[in-house]
């Protein structure tokens, strides 16, 4: 019943907005790891990237929700496209865009290759999954792996000839990995062998390359207990043995139905059956999780822009079902004889859409603006911009992740509502990109566990130190505002919101110094929630200085009513985040502050 | 992979704490109607409906769930199933509960209906849908219907032997009605002949009764457009003809594949394709919407509480998982030679779950006391007490219609989230709970429309009548929570609340006397989000003084722990609700005086 209409995934004036308006992406050309490069090389990758997400990717996406894996005989069969569509994605140069030229890479920037990548996902999130775990398996042994793992497989990943896959969870050890069980005996040859039963594992088998090297923590035969006796080793599916390869013990136990991310299957693993699992270890005896939490940041970075992936698509496919859709009338107007109107003529229908719009813009000006601060961290040429930039970047991780994964769920069951009963049914997408969103709030880490790592560890550390450069960062932002001629009080809501968090944050973190981790922590999910609404302030504050600018230069230029257009819709979305979201702070501040402990003395046998 | 476990669908000890403690269910059997009633009466139906639900409704869920209804050959077939399940809940009495002794009934209060339902709804929500239509169908016959219709139709419907459906939603008329577009040809024997086409058709048609009757909303050939035009026809699936039926030219045209709800059809129908589709006049001409909305309190009342079940079915669920599964160890506690802990212990799972129980005892109660209302406004022997009932009725109704439904949601989903990465498979129940609660937010009027109704007509009816009588019913429940020793400040604050919303209320009431129709309900998800916090603030204060009251019983009479346990869970639950939701009202005031209006400014092109 649904016609197909072609869905720009994302808003390419967006994004161009947000690379060259409000953030100065080309300025990051300056720094010698990028200097080769320039908006023309950006835009190179770019634009084949959008072009084969819209064209390519976005078709298969319905069909391989509709059929998803096979597990027959001991193996995967996934649909039939994702040999093509695999080889499409590296062929577009998307697994080694930031990595260095000695590995083949062409080192862009992370900013460029995120945003990217975020066309591919809003495309068909399944598809880009293999890509998004081949390139961080790859990436490990790139930093951790011997010369003979990079050899023999961080090459044959990069080029695309195996997958990749992070076999970390076990039945009994999910986001508690300090419990990993799985075992490695050391071997004479130097590798080890692996026993044991590894679940969740997401592109843990394919037909479509010769291989699948597992990225996968045991712990060492004789290792302490705890996360510092957890190792990583890179376990092949099949393994080289001379000038060929053998299957390597790696039984696939059963599949996960997955609700979502249908293309992408989710497997019971199991090593060592026939004890004849071998592994190679990746980094140092004991550094597993360390080796892993290396990565962390930018694997955080890759499910915050899934979730505005998966937001932005469905906002753009509602915002288009709202403009042709015919239903009614507007308040005041009910002469039946007159046509129905198109529902984005409704007062709450627009609600939904600017909530919508707020949501994904602003989630993906925090994710390229945290990619961006990635960059820096990795390649500013000074220790102490390298340094501040990683402050701010373990800041804003855990908002950047959590943020689009629950507020983009939110989004998501909006697109849904604005289709009415049709939005229900299987026939249209909506539904879909619903059910692919939730896994984010769950993956890398729950969100609960989000909110402990900004609070017990980001937010505290060094004395605060990250908050300072926030702090630097959002007063720049406001500077810039006001000389653009933003709405003055917004200016002043943000400033006096990010005094309010940061005097929070010294609040509860001298609380844990005191030994009250308890209570310090109990409101882990508010305090983020609360960092939440100020990080996406920041970030719409900065795109409403930008909008100004470029209004200003409208004027001047006479330019065309869809510039002004786009300009005008980013001032109401702003308006609409100070207005709605901004003013919420004080209540969570006051959450926090206060302990509130109805859920801390709520017994078990309460509930 | 997930173990089966019995769930009690809800609480027997928290529903009969509701209607014996909170309320005074069995003050309503001093009304003449219930007199045949007592205490007794009501245990014996919601006694055997609980076990019906627990032993025999709640295993079919997840079988109805995977296997939906089938379309072959014009006729759909649905989960073999129904036919031994439709006729077990027609013998528990639940079609004719509430309906006088004169068409078979037993003349219950529709609070005890609606409870027993509950469960129904909680084990197997589309299984109650065909009970639901049908009871809803036999309704309008019994009030508006023809003896012949009583006779013939009604009569069978009470009986069980055939079913009933709604037939409104046209492909271009959904929220609006007023642009229903089939047509009905008056024939020489005074019935009539329909044509026209429905979609969304619930329960339009099944293998397991003989007949199907169609409430149907169409326009008399020359009648009047809008909504003053439609007119209201029973048209059953096959007529009777003499002693037989003959099939009467409604044609199945399209199954809708629906996310949840799945083992109850939802239909594309056409009627009259070789124009011999009789029906039949239900009502006046052109008073077919009168006629419906004058079910449709009781109709929202039935959303609100499939909401409230389908929340509570996965509340109990997530409660019993959180309470066995291991995972971790409490904030400080590091040592993994010590055995995982229940995540219940971790404080931010108790934070889901006491959320989840604020929602869903906290809806139950808003149900519950519209329900009463109901029964007042139906069956109160006094025209004063009748009126005052049905200004509360319609009042609270758009709330008890959309809070489970929007709040049940997000209830829903934090059930999966406490799942992890088992909520996220289909393995699990909690995402197809989640899948069926979404259509409640769509169904009997979106939110959109609720919101309009509520401050564009129920708060604002008759200079504010309604808010008067619930300012009273405030009183005496802040009046009794304070004799019960019940933390002050929150009947201070509920007071407060309410004061806000009132004064609100006729802010924006006068706006619209003044012609800013526009303005005046431009907030009205918000105005309707911002009484949904007070209702519900309201039922749990009144909860916290019945727990206080249990409690200094309990202190009497040495009770047992699990009954202070119950207690003491009330109350922190009502703390919480205090706490975190309605310091939200000041921000929902001032965003609907204001009229904040970043979307109202937002023009179609601007997104």
């Amino acid at each position: 019943m649904s016609v197909p209409r072609p869905n720009p995934l994302l808003s390419d004036r967006d994004v161009d907005f947000q690379l060259y308006e409000v953030l100065d992406t080309e300025a990051l050309c300056t720094l010698p790891a990028f200097q080769d490069h320039s908006r023309d090389t950006f835009a190179l990758l770019l634009d084949s990237t959008r072009r084969f997400a819209r064209e390519v990717l976005a078709p298969t996406y319905r069909p391989m929700d509709a059929a998803p894996p096979v597990f027959e005989n001991g193996r995967v069969r996934v649909h039939p496209a994702m040999r093509s569509l695999y080889a499409g994605m590296v062929d577009l140069g998307l697994l080694t865009a930031t990595r260095p030229a000695e590995v083949g890479g062409q080192q862009l920037p992370l900013t460029v290759h995120a945003v990217a990548s975020a066309y591919l996902m809003a495309a068909n999130l399944s598809a880009y999954g293999y890509l998004g775990l081949t390139l961080g398996a790859a990436h490990l042994l790139e930093v951790f792996g011997t010369p003979f793992l990079r050899e023999h497989f961080m090459a044959r990943l990069y080029r695309g000839e195996w997958t990749g896959t992070m076999a970390l969870t076990e039945p009994q050890a999910g986001s508690s990995l300090a419990d990993v069980k799985t075992r490695a005996t050391p071997a004479p040859d130097g590798s080890f062998r692996l026993q044991g039963s590894k679940i969740f594992i997401s592109g843990g088998d394919q037909d479509f390359t010769d291989n699948v090297v597992h990225l996968t923590l045991a712990r060492i035969d004789g290792a302490e207990g705890g996360t510092r006796g957890v190792s990583l080793f890179a376990v092949p599916a099949r393994r080289p043995e001379g000038d060929t390869r053998v299957p390597n013990d790696v039984q696939v136990a059963g599949v996960i139905h997955k609700i979502g991310w249908r293309g992408l299957p989710s497997l019971v693993l199991n090593f060592g059956e026939s004890n004849d699992c071998h592994g190679w270890l990746v980094g140092q005896p004991g550094r597993g999780l360390a080796c892993m939490f290396q990565m962390m940041n930018e694997a955080r970075i890759m499910v915050g822009l899934n979730g505005v992936a998966t937001a932005a698509v469905a906002y753009q496919e509602s915002l288009a079902y709202a403009r042709e859709r015919p239903q009614g009338r507007p308040a005041g107007a009910r002469d039946t004889a007159r046509a129905q109107s198109p529902i984005i003529e409704h007062a709450d229908v627009r609600r939904m859409l600017l909530r919508q719009k707020a949501i994904v813009e602003g989630g993906l000006a925090l994710l390229l603006t945290t990619s961006t601060q990635a960059d820096l961290a990795n390649h500013a040429p000074d220790e102490a911009t390298r340094k501040r930039a990683h402050l701010l970047l373990d800041l804003l991780t855990p908002i950047a992740k959590t943020f689009p994964a629950e507020r983009g769920f939110e989004s998501n069951a909006l697109a849904l509502q604005i289709h009415g009963g049709y939005g229900y049914s299987s026939e249209y997408l909506p539904e879909a990109w619903l059910r692919d969103q939730k896994l984010n709030s769950i993956h890398e880490g729950t969100t609960g566990i989000q909110g402990l790592d900004l609070l017990g560890r980001k937010a505290v550390a060094g004395g605060g130190a990250a908050l300072h450069v926030l702090d630097e960062e959002v007063r720049a932002t406001t500077a810039r505002a006001r000389a653009a001629g933003v709405e003055p009080a917004w200016s002043d809501a943000l400033e006096d919101a990010l005094q309010q968090a940061a005097s929070l944050t010294l609040e509860l973190g001298a609380r844990g110094m005191a030994g009250e981790v308890d209570a310090m922590l109990r409101h882990s999910a508010d305090f983020l929630e609360l960092f939440s609404v100020v990080a996406v302030a920041w970030r719409w504050l900065a795109q409403a200085a930008a909008a100004k600018d470029g209004l200003s230069r409208a004027a001047l230029t006479g330019a065309g009513g869809s510039d002004r257009a786009f300009y005008e819709g980013k001032l109401a979305a702003t308006q609409y985040w100070f207005a709605v979201e901004v003013p919420r702070v004080p209540l969570l501040a006051h959450l926090c502050r206060t302990g509130e402990d109805s859920y801390a003395r709520m017994h078990a046998d309460w509930f």
